[in-house]
């Protein structure tokens, strides 16, 4: 149980990127923008960051907890995690997403994650997760979260059969 | 492990009603009106309901399992599901939906579910769980289920306070 929650507990800080460009051509360059700083963010843990890719008024649903609604609740959630987490830092993260539709200023897309994180105590915390976005397009032209959720995924067997 | 599996086939299972009227003169009505056949066609675990409300190309994310990609592998995993359940039956099902967002022909909306199911030697199965959908509205005016996630919630505290 401790290993789960920690599990969704850095998944849940892995789902809150920075921001991406707000110049791109077309909207699908600019959720593919939001993809890498997403990435990039996740990476470095940089709360400040993933707090700013937020909407005023997103929502995540995360595994047995109850909905996250609004960037405020979102904000004081990571907080949380990262002050029970101490000193650990993400060894690797990878996010790979399918599917991007747009809509106006709404799409969707859905991914693939895979982290290895580093415990203050060297322990190495190695796990699989699937997500489901609503990005919304700003008035500056940004994609930010929307909705998110997240759920467990298995490692990988034969190619195509990621759970 | 038993019972989370059971919870996580008939959450799979619930989250594939029938077609909601298309003549609704909202696309929020038209979506309302999907989750209130959706909701029916849980109730009776109508399967060949159940699918033709997916989008041929739509894709559900369910914990520990690789992503179902199409109707087709949709179909198949439901009807996997139902044998292995034998002869259960839902007894209550309640699916109470949020945030409903239209541009154009998509669509999205997030849910907390309750379910309570009777298995074939009497036991009963009570779960919650909370779901991101995203829909899509047909050149019929019908809207489908083209992005569905489902993770598990933790029975309701005080109001407000449902996981």
């Amino acid at each position: 149980m401790r290993s789960a929650y920690i599990a969704l507990v850095l998944l849940a800080l892995s789902a809150r990127p920075a921001l991406p460009q707000g110049s791109d051509s077309s909207a699908t360059a600019g959720i593919e923008a939001f993809n890498r700083v997403f990435e990039d963010a996740t990476r470095r843990m940089d709360n400040a960051a993933i707090v700013q890719l937020w909407e005023e008024d997103g929502v995540s649903l995360l595994p047995s907890i109850p909905p996250l609604i609004g960037r405020q609740a979102i904000a004081a959630f990571i907080e949380d995690v990262t002050a029970r987490l101490g000193g650990a830092r993400m060894d690797t993260f990878t996010n790979e997403c399918s599917g991007i539709e747009v809509s106006g200023s709404w799409g969707s897309e859905w991914c693939v994650q895979h982290q290895v994180v580093v415990m203050s105590d060297g322990r190495r915390f190695d796990a699989w997760g699937k997500m489901l976005l609503v990005l919304h397009r700003g008035s500056d032209g940004r994609w930010r979260l929307d909705r998110e959720m997240w759920n467990q995924a298995l490692a990988p067997g034969p190619p195509g059969d990621r759970g």
